[in-house]
């Protein structure tokens, strides 16, 4: 069974996604938003949307774009994710997706897929999604080993310009997984094994929902309006429980490198950058 | 604006509610479950239901029965609640609930309003629910002060015969709203001001739920199948953050006489008794 290339090039139909404030505190609270943070997990009045919650409307089609694969789940890993925002989310609404699978790299050991996704609602775009997954053991197959990944390391020796400590909850995964990424790898020690992994691990988009929500109140005022994008590099995993470490570097106006590692020194997402209204 | 005493006796339509092993892992999860009790919280295999989940379906039952009362919704408080379980509640599926207002009485400074739902699936019992809720300020109407509360204190000077201490998250009232009980007291500071608390409270179906969760593990093996009743007094509030405490002492077989508290020995649930299979 080897790795679909033929999947390439191919936009999917729109896939729709239903969703109500509900939806939006549940993310909310599996990316650790607490009660200093009522304005994204209380309905009454103006419910604002954190901006990486573009990933859930927009799951549906990475896993519809991959499901087509033929590659084994457990041994997929999430690479890189870009967040692109034009306009804030509304706190309910219905959206529409369109997905392609732009490329399939080789990268040796492992296959490197990168899916696009557009979303809009009444065909205005609200987000882009870049989804960059590795299907470990489908490398190998003679193809092309596609662009460099975005380089962008702090600045040697400068403190960062903010940091944030969110400490994770022990039921972390399991709440996020009920926004929708219901892989048991990260709910289930015996998937998690099967995965290679002591135990099961944060989604690495939920580690990307904490860094996102860090660059959000640090340096976009926690205005949702502000945060136009966020690439995210994922270095390394991160175990319930563990607190998320995110720091961030100001390049130039309006663009931060971000770095976010564990409690332990361990960098967890690299190479990272946000894009902000300052 | 007087309490209406005309809805005594009023049966409702069935009202249907239905879930899905999302729901039933949300509301374990408002309840405090955490990761060593998978077998309630990852949906691939049996998964359980706790059986104070039994509140969640009733829910909008109880709302319907007291959305006429013409009450404050703010200065309504859960005086005491009782799950009487038929059959354990599956992990999914479509329930029937009709709601009664089965007494109005007259306890001085607050209205004693008794509310019985009875919930089936296909027209076989699940689950009952008596809901007593304080209507604070609307009593004094002259009317009847009702039957006593169940009295049912632990036996003084023995130590119980079990123990278990749940510490409960700051943001655990804002996660278990998502259940369906939505009033913004759990939620607002200025709402929890307006019904006279120095900041939101956790609902008290919330701590019944902690409390039947240590009952559930404690002496049921963990088996809903053996969790029968469990009747609880509601004698104090539990803010977000705190750490419920449950003890329980064997009255005779089958029979546990409950109480919870807070981690500085504040009774919050009192003359509680649980019946089980042993």
């Amino acid at each position: 069974m080897a790795i679909n290339l033929e999947l390439v090039g191919k936009k999917s139909e729109p896939i729709i996604h239903k969703y109500a404030w509900r939806d939006v505190v549940l993310y909310a609270l599996g990316i650790g938003a607490n009660t200093d943070e009522l304005d994204f997990l209380f309905e009454m009045g103006d419910l604002k949307v954190f901006p990486t919650f573009a990933v859930v409307p927009s799951f549906k089609a990475l896993v519809q774009a991959t499901s087509n694969l033929n590659v084994n789940p457990m041994m997929i890993l999430h690479g890189e994710q870009t967040v692109i925002l034009h306009n804030p989310i509304p706190p309910e609404g219905e959206m529409s997706t369109v997905s392609e699978v732009t490329g399939i790299y080789d990268k040796g050991k492992a296959a490197l897929v990168v899916v696009k996704a557009e979303t809009s609602i009444d065909g205005s775009p609200v987000f882009d999604n870049i989804f960059t997954i590795f299907a470990r053991g489908e490398g190998g197959f003679g193809g092309d080993r596609g662009p460099e990944a975005l380089k962008a390391d702090p600045p040697a020796g400068n403190p960062p310009d903010f940091r944030v400590e969110y400490k994770t909850l022990a039921q972390q995964a399991l709440l996020y997984r009920l926004s929708g990424d219901t892989n048991p790898l990260h709910a289930s020690p015996q998937f998690a094994a099967m995965g290679g992994f002591e135990r099961p691990i944060l989604h690495g988009l939920c580690t990307y929902g904490h860094a996102g929500r860090a660059v959000l109140h640090s340096v976009c005022g926690g205005d949702p309006a502000r945060f136009k994008s966020f690439a995210a590099r994922f270095a390394s995993v991160v175990f319930p429980g563990d607190t998320i470490v995110t720091e961030g570097w100001r390049e130039r106006a309006g663009r931060y490198i971000v770095r976010a590692s564990t409690q332990d020194g361990k960098t967890v997402l690299s190479n990272s950058v946000a894009e902000v209204v300052e």
